[in-house]
């Protein structure tokens, strides 16, 4: 777990915007577990964060000044890498112009930011869900298990999900219409599966890895599908805990796939325009749970990690006027 | 790992034919590291032997008699799923009319048996190797790895094994024609594949499981493929251990798929066909093992875990004449 002296917040001058450029006034940083990995001093499918360089994170927010950009105007609402700051002086490349008189801006880092595209490409491309499947989900109410339930159900598939805590598994039945969501921290797993999953698992989706990672590998059915999407339950670990019942898969001859969102990145408009439609449909929920101040950075990461939180974890870093 | 009271050597009559059956005469049994999985009492892909039964294996032998078979008739040669045992009486069913004048009766249990018809299904349909992939297998000198390297280099692939001694390694590179080879006795894995695949792994087909897995899954490449075919270090282990490198198919977005090669049944001709095209043209070679006598079952048995055989493991048990 990174202690707080991993950062330091800095004050500057608000950069200045050479020819080309514009300035984008940060309205909210979005808090990811995908963040934690890019700490680490290892090859990775990008590039980890320099010792110095702004803290990554995806953003949105409002241009302010442009000095002669070709396409992005004051005023425009921008999503894109921002990083932990308020202001960011760049020229466009990697941001996209949303329009925030259909929904509100935190809904962009959620269902229609990095957690909606991971789990629309995940749950549909990697987890290949056909209407019957037993889908299981791990993190369930969190910002990408919360939206991986909810398309599985909108294909037709029985979905159970797990979350630590009560209040989250009863937001996730009675809010989102999860068939199912028991607490990992009070059920035994494989007791709670047994009883949720009588049939066996076709598709689960992990956030989560160890422990739940190897119950839900002991409940695959023939052919099923194991979509790795992530694993914070190890990634503060200095050793990794491998999943014990991995030859259930040859058993089963089922898979386990590793997806990361960014190779869907010239299909997000596809996925964008069919959640969109969904969520104004009424059929797609998503939560976020926004705390404010950049000063509070640090102790909202930690939220990531110990649970505290519900659905997609914000900062807004915007200063009230 | 089993001990030699797990069986015993039964002699009793010959079993009498009833109507529209046979009688095989088994010349060999095929020793193969899947029957040390049939012995587990647990749920799997097939039913677990039973205590007192004949001890499952596949066969190819004669039939010395049939009492109006309505296929079979006495003189075929037959493979099937025979046992380990010298007669068998059956109505035939999942056996196989073989022609021993093309090849002798042993090739029929290796390269046109169960275990070419896991390598081939194995690394072409799970594998999905194309040409210039670099393409990693452990158990290198064995029953199958023998023939899923051959087969990846027909296809135009760089393939690099792993065998456990210095003079299966040599077979593997001079006779086989792997491009490389490495004794994982002797040698330090990681090294060893940091030398021989210094652009990564793009198939690694895994018939040994526990450290070898967990080093190949170090060096795989963006969307590598790994195939699940056996885990013969951990099959006598009462406890599996789990690669712990398993978040490298997150970061990679590879994928790892367990096979078992009963389900291609309906495809075995086809793979037959072309495997033994590839024979006839010095393409593919294999060697059979053959130990002696039915009572030499345990023995030889147990050569499967200690690695003290070369290609295919095979027992005569006819009795000279």
């Amino acid at each position: 777990m990174p202690t707080q002296d991993c950062w330091e917040l800095e004050e500057t001058a608000i950069p200045s915007v050479s020819e080309g450029e514009i300035l984008i006034e940060n309205h909210y940083v979005s808090l990811d577990p995908a963040m934690r990995g890019w700490m680490n001093d290892a090859k990775s499918y990008i590039e980890p964060i320099g010792l110095g360089d702004v803290m990554r994170a995806g953003s949105i927010g409002k241009v302010i000044k442009s000095n002669g950009h070709p396409m992005f105007k004051v005023g425009d609402v921008l999503t894109g890498v921002g990083g932990v700051q308020q202001y960011v002086a760049t020229n466009g490349k990697g941001f996209f112009n949303v329009d925030t008189s259909v929904l509100p801006m935190t809904k962009y880092l959620a269902a229609l930011g990095m957690p909606g595209m991971t789990a629309y490409f995940g749950i549909l491309e990697v987890g290949k869900i056909k209407e019957g499947d037993v889908v299981f989900v791990s993190g369930a109410a969190g910002a990408v298990g919360s939206i991986v339930g909810q398309i599985a159900k909108i294909k037709g598939c029985t979905v159970v999900g797990t979350a630590g805590g009560k209040e989250k598994c009863d937001y996730v039945v009675n809010e989102l219409g999860f068939d199912a969501c028991f607490n990992y921290k009070e059920e035994n797993i494989y007791t709670a599966l047994k009883q949720h999953c009588p049939k066996g698992i076709d598709v689960y989706f992990d956030n989560v890895g160890g422990e739940i990672l190897d119950a839900a590998l002991a409940f695959l059915r023939k052919k099923a599908r194991v979509v790795i999407c992530g694993a914070i339950s190890q990634y503060n670990s200095t050793k990794v805990k491998g999943p014990d019942n991995y030859l259930s898969l040859l058993i089963n001859r089922a898979s386990m796939e590793g997806m990361i969102v960014f190779d869907y990145a010239d299909r997000y408009q596809e996925a964008g325009i069919q959640m969109g439609l969904w969520m104004m449909e009424g059929k797609l929920k998503t939560e976020e749970d926004v705390y404010n101040g950049i000063e509070n950075f640090y102790p909202t990461f930690q939220r990531l990690f110990t649970g505290e939180k519900r659905g997609k974890l914000v900062l807004k870093v915007k200063e009230d006027e």
